[in-house]
């Protein structure tokens, strides 16, 4: 039976899972290995979130994506003796400017895909590391890169430019915008379920522990609060989002930190982590009585508010709002904070559907439906690798 | 008679008024230095704005903000033979953390103002030199400082900080907001003018070579476009206004550029100018039939348009919108840009008035009223030189 892999390496993890080859791909298997280059661990579910395997790797496995990735498909063959991966589909984050849609990874297209690297340093080289150890490993296999750019090559200029000498526009200095694998799925999932809903103005607010939000209008991206880097925007786990660029001018000249430290402190240290001291993730902070964990929360929801506001504007109005992502589709309380300061603007809260995290959690008044919709990216990357790409 | 002297002294110039000494202060003459440090020039008007001198310095008092002083006070006092300066007030960009009003510019206050050099590395050292200068010319004189900063202390916390690690909080790296003289005055002219409105949630938009917006409830400034600098928010004439901070590390880590190199293209190169490459006037802009300048015009309208919603977000909803500063003042097509955008928002303009610079220039039908209301700041200073300050 034919199928598909797909894989999502980070800097120090591999994500992966074992998909059937179908125009709608049927989930077989999810795993991860992380702490690659490290004490790395696999762990591998079946379709129902079943643990079938959970351990560490051995060190010779464990050095880097190559071995991470041996170590899983040695697993997946024990379990799925009759898989036929005849094609991988890549989460990539960069496509830049040219790429809007999925795309065969040939060898011209990895040499494109290798001069975005200063574009996204921190991420492009990990995944295109996944590429070529998919490549060794399945040399027959068609390769598919799906980007976290792409859905958003749709923006007007005024919302893939910066105010700056208009150089930096051509040599690629745009708003790029990321997530864009799960907003491609809720614009999809959305088509699916309120027709009417989709053909309008609606912002889709992607929460996990990246955060950004999206503006889709008739279902296309419009705009989004994430712009060159998966830095800007509304704050994150350990990400600052939106900064004053005087506030980077001040730690160089004044405080006489470099550019790696900057990029650490503002990468790892900043966002909820940063500001609340207490933790990076959303579950820690709503359980903390820690005063500045309460803030952190504070900060964060109003800046969803904020940009929600913006994104309105950008979109002339609004007709739906949609949570996705780890905190957006749990997040009850984060919901709650975001909704009800945005009565204003037309949103009316059933608070008893939020609660329950119902797909609805507007009530039957509200002019702008809000809704919870769970993401699922790895099956739009499934989709891509299952059909033939150009 | 009793009189005050108002000084705004920037980085080349010296603006300077004489007022009367009353809590009403009339303006007697007003006057500019500029070049200072090399071809400086000074043009001194009446009230009505009749120049009344406009000649180059001799290159003793050409050389810096002292003896551009000299060359304004030497001018008013062969025209005003009996004017008796008792105070002078002092525009400076930065107040800190602390000071929500104007302040007696005692040693002691000195001492914090240089404290906050760092904050404000491009504008306090200049504002500080224009006290210096003006102490040595009037030394019995009472010096008030009014800071840019203090209309905006008033911001709850979720408007104050950013999602760095506290520290930076507390060592005062925060959302300051400037502009606050000129918000001071609209918020004080609306209160005369329309006391209900006023009352309610407006935003203020001071779109001059420099500009920022501010939301405002019950006449108090709850948010602000700009930030820690004056770089922040809205894209400027020369100045970027929001940017992310991954275009920064780019900048350093790619391009191999250094902090003043940044700090000169973004205050200096970006903004319009940058955009356009035509001008960072906004009426060469609107006169050029460039296409590079009409983007340029549509980036900075769809920023303001996106930064309303924003600010309408922070106050939870919107009653009114002011246009000050040059361009909010005199540019009807970027009103009409703005308001046309953003009917969604309750927003009827009327184009007649809009046209005409009418004081109000939305409709009777309009939800949100749509005013123009001419900014200025010197005579909030005048006041506050001319009361007894804490």
């Amino acid at each position: 039976m034919a199928h598909v892999l797909v894989l999502n390496a980070g800097s120090s993890s591999l994500k992966f899972g074992l998909f059937t080859a179908q125009a709608e791909p049927e989930p077989l298997a999810t795993g991860l290995v992380d702490r690659i280059g490290g004490a790395a661990r696999l762990v591998l579910k079946d379709a129902q979130g079943k643990p079938l395997h959970d351990a560490d790797l051995p060190s010779d496995q464990a050095r880097d994506h190559h071995g991470a990735l041996q170590a899983a498909l040695a697993q997946i063959e024990a379990r799925f003796a009759d898989a036929q991966v005849q094609a991988v589909g890549h989460r990539i984050v960069h496509g830049g400017q040219h790429f809007a849609d999925p795309v065969e990874l040939t060898p011209d297209v990895m040499t494109k895909l290798h001069t975005l690297v200063p574009f996204a340093p921190l991420h492009q080289p990990h995944n295109l590391a996944g590429v070529q150890a998919a490549m060794a490993e399945f040399p027959q296999a068609r390769q598919v890169a799906c980007f976290d750019t792409a859905f958003h090559r749709s923006h007007p200029f005024v919302n893939d430019t910066f105010a700056l000498p208009r150089s930096y526009y051509d040599k690629g200095v745009r708003r790029y915008g990321f997530h864009g694998l799960s907003y491609d799925y809720i614009s999809g999932r959305l088509a699916q379920m309120a027709p009417s809903i989709h053909a309008g103005r609606v912002v889709v607010a992607h929460l996990g522990n990246g955060a950004s939000m999206c503006g889709m209008l008739a279902g296309r991206s419009l705009a989004s609060t994430m712009g060159f880097s998966a830095l800007d925007g509304l704050p994150m786990g350990t990400r600052s989002g939106q900064l004053d660029p005087g506030v980077m001018l001040y730690m160089l000249q004044q405080e006489g930190l470099g550019a790696s430290d900057i990029s650490d402190l503002l990468y790892k240290r900043s966002g909820l982590l940063g500001l609340s001291g207490v933790s990076h993730d959303m579950r820690t902070l709503l359980a903390s009585d820690d005063p500045h964990a309460g803030q952190a929360i504070d900060y964060f929801t109003f800046r969803i508010r904020r940009e929600l506001g913006a994104m309105a504007a950008a979109l002339e109005g609004l007709d739906a709002v949609v949570f996705t992502g780890g905190i957006g589709e749990n997040a009850a309380p984060i919901r709650h904070a975001v909704c009800t300061g945005m009565r204003w603007i037309g949103i009316d809260l059933d608070e008893a559907a939020n609660a329950a995290n119902a797909t609805v959690i507007s009530t039957g008044h509200s002019r702008v439906r809000v809704m919870v919709i769970p993401t699922n990216e790895e099956l739009i990357i499934a989709r891509a690798a299952a059909a033939n790409p150009a």
